[in-house]
This record gives C-alpha cells, structure tokens and sequence, in this order.
C-alpha cells in the first residue's frame, strides 16, 4: 500500500446490557470476557497487529484506562462522547493531522472476534484506498439476530461488493429474509481513508462538527453535534460503500446471552464465576461471586461487586430497562 | 411459683438452609430477620423478659458474638455442638447448680414469635413444676407442614394436654390428616425443673453424658454423647409429658420460603435487601447486595457477602444440599 495502515480502536461506549459487570465507571471493553485473563480492549489492541500504528479513541473519564489496558497505543480523547458518529469524524481529523491520510480500519473494541482478523482487515483497507470509498466488513449471518443491523450487498466486484442497502436491526421474519438472501451483519468494522470519510461527512448531519474540526474548535464541534451512529449519519446516505466479507467468527457479545456462543459450556451452564450448580442447566453465570444454582434452567445470574442481576436468559435484551431505572436514580 | 423462673436461650445451631446469610461463621440466630435491625437472638433474649434469669447456651466457637448480641444474659458453652439433647442436659445440669432447682423454660434463638409470649411461657413452666413432668409448648397449625415435627394431644387436663404421641415430620398427606386430628406443631418450646429433665435424660441414651456431668467431667461427657435431639433422646421415650398450647405466632424460619410468611410483602415481592424488580412476582429477595430481577417468578435470590444463591422458592429446601456440598470442599 502506498500509505500507512492505521488501526483505530473504538472504546467510547459503555456496553450497558451486560450490566453489573459493565457500570458507569467500568465499561464493557475493559472486562476480561474474552478467552483469557485480558480485557477486550487489550484483545482487540492485540489483533490491531496488523497495522502500523494504533490508536485508540475514548471518552474523557476513560482515558487512564485505556492508558492502562492499552499501552501501546496512542489514545485519541474525543471532547464528549456522543455515539460513533461524531467519535469517528473526530478520530479520522485528529489522525489525518497525526499521520496524513492512511488507510483506516477502524474496530469496536468490546467485540469477540475468532480466527483470522488481519487478512480481511487488509483487504478492507485495500479496497478503502482503491476505492476511495467507504468499506464496511459484513459477517456472515449464523442466525437469523435480531439485535444486529444488516448490510444487503450490490454488485458483485470479486472479493468484495458494492452495498444494496443497509438494513436497521430487522424483526424475526425480516430477519430470516434477510439470511436467506445472503445480506451481511454489519459489523462496526469499518475501513477508508480520513480524506474519504470526511469528505462524506462533510455531506451529512456531522458537516458542523467537522467544520469546527477544520477551525481548531472540537469542543465547540461537539457542542454543536448531536448524539448519532455513523450509520444513520453516514454510512446510510453516502454513495460509494463497499462490503467486504469477514474471515473471522464475530459476535458484538451484547448482552448477557451471547456469552454462550463465544464461550465453552461445562456440558450444563456457562460459567464465568465460581459457581455450584445442582440441577441446572443452560444458565450464563457470570461474576466475582461464589453463586448457587439449584433448579434453575436458562437464567443469567451475574453478581460483580455490590450489584446481583437474574432475568432468564431470552429476556437478557431487558437489562436495559434495569440500567434505565438505575440511570434515573444515578445508581448505573 | 416457689422457685425462680429461669429462660435457657439455645443458640448453638446454624440454620444451614437460610445459607448464604447463614454461615459457618455466622449463624442463623445472629441475623436481624426479625421486624427490626436486631438480630434473632437479641429479639428472643427481649422475648425471655418474663424470667427472673436468663441464660443463654452456645457453642464454643460463637460465645463471643452471643456476650455482643445477649449482653444481659448469663452464657452457658457446651464444650461440642451435638444437636439439642446433650445442649439441654448440660444447661439444666449448669443451672442447677447455679440457680437451683428452677423453672426452666427454653427457646430456641432462631424462630420467629408474634404475639404475646410470656402467658404461654409463665403456664408452661407452671405445668411443668406442678406435673414435675416435662412440657412442650404445642403451635396450632395454620396450614399442614411437612416441615414440622407434631405433637398430638391426649387427655385435656384444663389448660393443658398429656402428649399421647410425638410425630416425625410427615409427609403431606399424613401432615394433613394431623392437622384435622387437632395435632400441634412441636415448636421446639419446652419447660421443666432440671431435676425433671435430668430424671429422664438418665433413663435415656443421654444417660453417660449426665453421670459425667454429675463427676465433674464435661468434656468426657461431650465425648461419649452422640448427637441427638431431645425429641428423639428424651421427649418421645418419656412417660410424664404434657403438651402446652401456644397463645402466639410462630415459624421455625427454617427456610429462605419463610420469610414470606413472616415478612411484610411490598404487594409483589418480599424483599429483605436493597432491589430492582421489573415484572417480578412472588419473589423472596434477600441481602447487603443491590439485586435487580426481571421476568423473574417465585424465586428466592439471596446475595450476601461474596456468596449468591439462585433457587426456585419451592425448592427452598435444597438448600441443604448446597451446604451439603460447600462443606465436602470446607466453604461453608
């Protein structure tokens, strides 16, 4: 490539619906939910190898942090976080500056991803820079989710394709429409080139923000900006956008459910504490705890600190409504 | 009465299935399950105002938290835990020689009592020194309890009853059938003069544990004596046994499903603990934790310290197997 490959690492978010082990103070990315003992931020640090340089873009009150999960990256602090939308508009002018105008691949850092990441995230940045385009990697559906949005592909280009359409978090019978007509789960993995992304945000609800970038005024840029995802600002109403298929096993590991796909079952339960179980099955069970089961089947029972979650595992989506109660109450 | 009236406290069990509130280290009789912050101890010691004296017996290993929760009570330590039969021989023996030939009324630490208590009491030790027999105060039942051992009632002499048999905890039909035959719960309530009690205990597998007593050898005693309760040891082998009915409420409090007989319900749930309920019924919810439950019915969820348990409330009873299995591994 005739520039630099840089990874941009997304850790603004708070990854609610896995409360109470994701919290105001302990976000998402800095639990150890992946295979071993390390975060997810530093796991996804870890599989930004592939670049030349990465960086990592947060909120304010997570900057030491990310300092500590994530040493060896530089860290991007984004004035207030207002979702993915203004971050990455902020991220691609701050790199721009830092670096000049590489290749972006830019990934969630709270996300399990299985397999081999780097080849596909070269191939997006490829198709990135060739294109000047911006390129978004689609996983292959292995259900028909409901949680996830989709990305319907266009015209077939070889190893990629032009996006159709992208599709919002669908219902199940849209769902099931959607897999069978070979659409994508957009991912949160993106790749372009600052130049490429800006010049298309320049054209969307985030031109203020990026004017502002432009006069040396972030905090007023993000005054002005509000709260949106990069899809809806972006990605949806831009032209030139590109799908390029994932090589990896991937989950957004959203809530508490999701644990049993990306983690081993001990034949029974899911187990991420110290648990005793007598006649049940199918549970997650997650924490710092010492937790007791007995009959009880297809519940999530996680206990970190002072705080104790139960709701059965198919209503997992309702943690939501606990961190919303908890939120009005300043307790989150 | 012509002796002094004196109240024996037993506090020398666990209350294993109210685990995790309950530990090794932090018995059932310790805890404030009561209506206020007292602990069941405090509250029953409260309860023992109608004796002139007041003692009350533990083992060893919880003499110093029984002087902080029982402050105004004289302490008696059995030298070993072995159930309730080698506790009562050693307290009369212990209170005979420091009070005398007595009226000895004994509670159990851990129960719950609503209602007026000292009637009941001051007529159980009445009939106990006029019978120069033993008495045990009888519960009349408000639903048929397997839980529960009863007692039935044989020739009414007045205020009082012969006991014409004992009963081990039934199953349900048979619980049912002595409910309608107007049997009583065995509260666990009794009253005699030590010189009663010690009679029979001597005619009674107890027997080399008061000859030891009676040289001066406790330890010796506690070593020969099997654990075994005074029902089976000395109640149901005894001739002169009369059954007193209770002018009160009472539970045993023995399992987590109790506390929603006793406790007052918030219109959905019982909770015992700082909690989150969002479309949650019949739940007994207990602890120091912040719980939230969602779509979650009928469960007891108990979070204390660093341990978390998770069952069914009609499985509240399998609690025991949990201690069961926490003490093969000495984490109880």
């Amino acid at each position: 490539m005739d520039r630099p490959l840089v990874a941009l690492v997304m850790a603004g978010g708070t990854g609610t619906r896995l409360y109470p082990a994701s919290r105001s103070d302990r976000p998402k990315q800095f639990l150890p939910l992946g295979d071993g003992d390390a975060s997810l931020l530093a796991d996804t640090v870890s599989r930004a190898g592939f670049a030349d340089e990465t960086f990592v873009c947060t909120a304010p009150e997570h900057e030491a942090s990310v300092r500590e999960h994530a040493p060896t990256a530089g860290v991007l602090v984004e004035p207030e976080p207002k979702d993915t939308g203004p971050a990455l508009v902020y991220a691609a002018h701050r790199i721009r500056e830092q670096v000049g105008d590489c290749a972006l691949v830019c990934l969630p850092s709270d996300h399990h991803v299985a397999g081999e990441f780097a080849p596909t995230a070269r191939r997006a940045a490829e198709v990135a820079v060739d294109t000047a385009g911006l390129v978004t990697v689609g996983v292959e559906p292995t259900r028909p989710a409901t949680g996830y949005g989709y990305v319907e592909p266009g015209a077939d280009r070889g190893d990629h394709f032009e996006v159709a359409q992208f599709r919002e978090k669908p219902d199940a019978e849209t769902a099931e429409r959607l897999v069978e007509r070979g659409c994508y789960w957009n991912a949160g993995l993106f790749a372009w080139t600052p130049s490429a992304f800006l010049r298309e945000a320049r054209d969307s609800p985030l031109a203020p923000l990026v004017e502002r970038l432009d006069a040396g005024e972030p905090d007023a840029g993000f005054a002005a900006a509000d709260p949106v995802s990069v899809d809806y600002a972006v990605l949806e109403r831009a032209d030139d956008v590109y799908v390029v298929p994932a090589g990896f096993e991937w989950d957004d590991l959203g809530s508490w459910d999701a644990l049993e796909r990306v983690r081993h079952s001990d034949g029974e339960n899911v187990v991420l504490s110290d648990a005793l179980t007598i006649d049940a099955e199918g549970n997650v069970v997650a924490g710092d705890h010492h937790v007791s089961l007995v009959g009880v089947s297809d519940f999530v029972v996680a206990a970190y600190d002072d705080r104790v979650l139960v709701v059965p595992k198919e209503e997992a989506q309702r943690v939501r409504e606990v961190v919303a109660r908890l939120r009005e109450d300043d307790r989150f």
